[in-house]
This record gives structure tokens, sequence and C-alpha cells, in this order.
């Protein structure tokens, strides 16, 4: 991992320690934690069209920023606990999604897009 | 942001641009795509003690990798499109959180833990 | 509740005895049971402008079918589960939202909608 | 439908036409706005044991039944916009689970669980 995510990583142990909340970030509720959170984004999102979604501006771009930092806390808190590297499974799943998404047979179908996720198998 | 996320961002430029893909990218519908991958989550420890959570192994464990892996990659992926960096942001969410919630006040209680969010309208 | 969401919820009390699933049938796992299932509802969804959601046919409509199935049954079960009769809920909720956004103040307005909703304390 | 889901149904109609909501009510957007109340259900669950989550009790429970109350709104609202029948999907659904999970073949094991629901192509 880099430095930094690895900094988030030990940082939340610590910050976890001193607040004896270890026994409540096991995976499954890590789990119910993140997705709450991945939520709060949609939220944000559910009644703009797709182009206000995009053009985001003042206190709610700085919501928007807080709550895209939890899930980022989150996903590397819960990573830590499964002894899983995140950089290193995003170099791993990168290389995947190369494989089954070559550039020369998806270009701009969302019909392709949609399929080839299907076929894989990924869900 | 760190090299390492970074490339990662422009990486996914690239890898978005070459399929077409960027007319998809709508922060709304990458915030619906993230959820997806976070329930894929859930779905792994929905019906597993906490315990058994903790204990994942082999091919689980391999899956819940990926799955980690793919919500970096959107969570990078939506915060390029509106212009945040994500560590800039988890070391703004840092910083308040650790005013939030300090350590000699929220020791080991669930409940203190939840108050201390809905009191600071923690979403 | 209406006599057919009664006969649902008693339908799955003998279905979740048969198999032995009433020790995995925690609201705490039923509320992730049915995010998993929202979560299908989302992917369908995500790559879709507006107007394609509302025109879904054939296979698409089928499975979106399925997965609104999948959800007013855990919905019935996890309410189950705790006692609350979800049509009761649903009248006491209503009354509250008429209350909440009267019409004649919120007409049109996504930005009054979603103040309406943060006001409200509306999470 | 039953005669109460049929009212609710056209209730929401009348509701969301006289607050000119119809603009917004898209099934995507519909699907994100069920999708965030079914996470508000999780976070209500997502530091309690299994067990804490089964004697909710006071305002949590009454805050609860409000969220199920919102998903119950939303389910009706989104399968109307898709002109799907509630109780037919779920009719059509519980016939396909008794053959996927046949009660002699499944009982009391969540390796089985999982396993029927993964052979099935359930996502």
């Amino acid at each position: 991992m880099t430095d930094e995510l690895e900094q988030l990583k030990k940082r939340w142990r610590v910050f976890a320690a001193e607040r004896d909340w270890e026994q409540f970030h096991s995976p499954k509720n890590l789990s119910m934690a993140l997705i709450a959170e991945a939520a709060e984004l949609v939220e944000h999102f559910q009644w703009l069209t797709e182009k206000q979604s995009s053009e985001l501006a003042g206190t709610k771009l700085q919501e928007v920023e807080h709550v895209i930092a939890d899930i980022q806390i989150y996903l590397v808190r819960i990573a830590d606990k499964l002894n899983i590297d995140v950089l290193d499974a995003v170099r791993n799943k990168i290389a995947l999604n190369e494989q089954k998404y070559p550039a020369d047979k998806v270009r701009g179908s969302a019909r392709k897009y949609t399929e080839y996720h299907e076929e894989a198998g990924d869900t």
C-alpha cells in the first residue's frame, strides 16, 4: 500500500483502540457502515439530473467530500481487518478488467457494457 | 493524492476514454455503481456471524478482495469527476472525527458511539 | 395488515421454519439481505438514462419484477421479526408526510423537496 | 394487488401530482431513494449484535417503523411507474423460491443457503 493509505490504516488502528471500538469493527459491521456511507452519496444525487450531479458546488460539494472520505476510511478499515492490501487488490482487479472489457469490443455501448459484466459473471 | 491513487485516477481516465464510457460516468451513475459494489460486500457477510466474517479464507476472501478493489476504483473515479482529492478529503475528515469522538468520552460504548454520530448531525 | 401481506408473513414463517432459517433471520441480517436486493434494483438502472429506466421491457422488466418481489418479501419478514405491521406503519408515515410536504409549499421544486427533507430532519 | 396497496399506489399518484414531483420519479431515481431508505435500516443495526437487533424498543423501534414505511411506499411507487403489480410479483417469486430452496435439501445450513443462491444464479 502507498505510504498514505498505510498511515491511514495505522491511524485508524490507534483511533479504534483508544475508543475501545475494536469490538464493533467486525468485517460484517464495517460492511454495513460502508454501505450506509455509500447511501449518503446516493442521497445527494437522487433527485438531480446527471448533469446537475456533475456541477456540485459550495456546501453540497463539501458534504460529498466528507462522505467520500468516510467511504475511504471504512474501506481501509475493513481491508485491514481482513488482511487485504487495498492497492494490491486494485492492481489485480485492473488487470482482470482489462481482459474482461477490451477497449475495441466495448466501445461506447451501454448494452455491451452491461452484457460484458453479466457474461463475465460480474455481480 | 499519493502517487498510487493518482496513477489509478489517470489510468481510469484512459480506460474510460478508450471505451467511450465517459458518457456513462456522471457522479450520479457512479454513486449507483459504487453502492452496488458495497452491496456485494454486504452480501458476502449477511448470513455470517460477526466472528465468521473475520475468518474468511480461500475463494470467498478472494472475491471480497475483488469487491474492495472495485469500491476503491469507483471511489477514485467519482472523486475525479468532482475534482475532489480523496486523500485531502480523508485528512480533513479525520481531523473532524477526532474532535467529534474524543477518546476519553466515547470509550467502549456503542450507545455513546451512535449518540455521538447523531448529536453531531452525522448521517 | 391486508389479508394478502398477512398471508405472505405467515407463509414466510413456515418457509423459514421448514428450512431451519430462523437462526439467520435476525433483523440485522435481514436488513443486509434487503439492501442487497435494493442494490440489484439500482444495478439495473445505473447506466440507463432516466427515460430508459421508464421503458424497461422483456427479460429486463421481468428481472426487475423478481427483485421488487424479493424486497417486498424481506420487508414483510423484517417487520414480522420486529412485530411491526407494515400497513399500519405506512398509514402513520403518510399522515406525517402530508404535514411535512404540504402541496402548496413544495410544488415542482427539487430544491424545496430536498430542503424539506433536511429541515424535517429526515435522513 | 390488495385493496390497501392499491390504495397506497393511488394515493401516491395524487400526492406526487399535487406536488409536481412526477418529473423526479423516474424508476432510476426511485431506486436511489429506495436504497437510501434501506440504508437507514442498516444504520440502525450496524453496531448492534444480532440479538440486540431483535430487541428494539421505544424511539428506536418507532424510527425503524418509519423507515419500513418509507421502503414500502417507494417500492409501491417504483412498481407503479413500471406497471408491475407488487403482489403478483411476490406470488410468482415465492413459487420460484419453493423450487429453488426445497425444504428437505437446505435445512439449517448457511452454507447450503448461500450455495443454493449462487447455483441458482440468484444475485
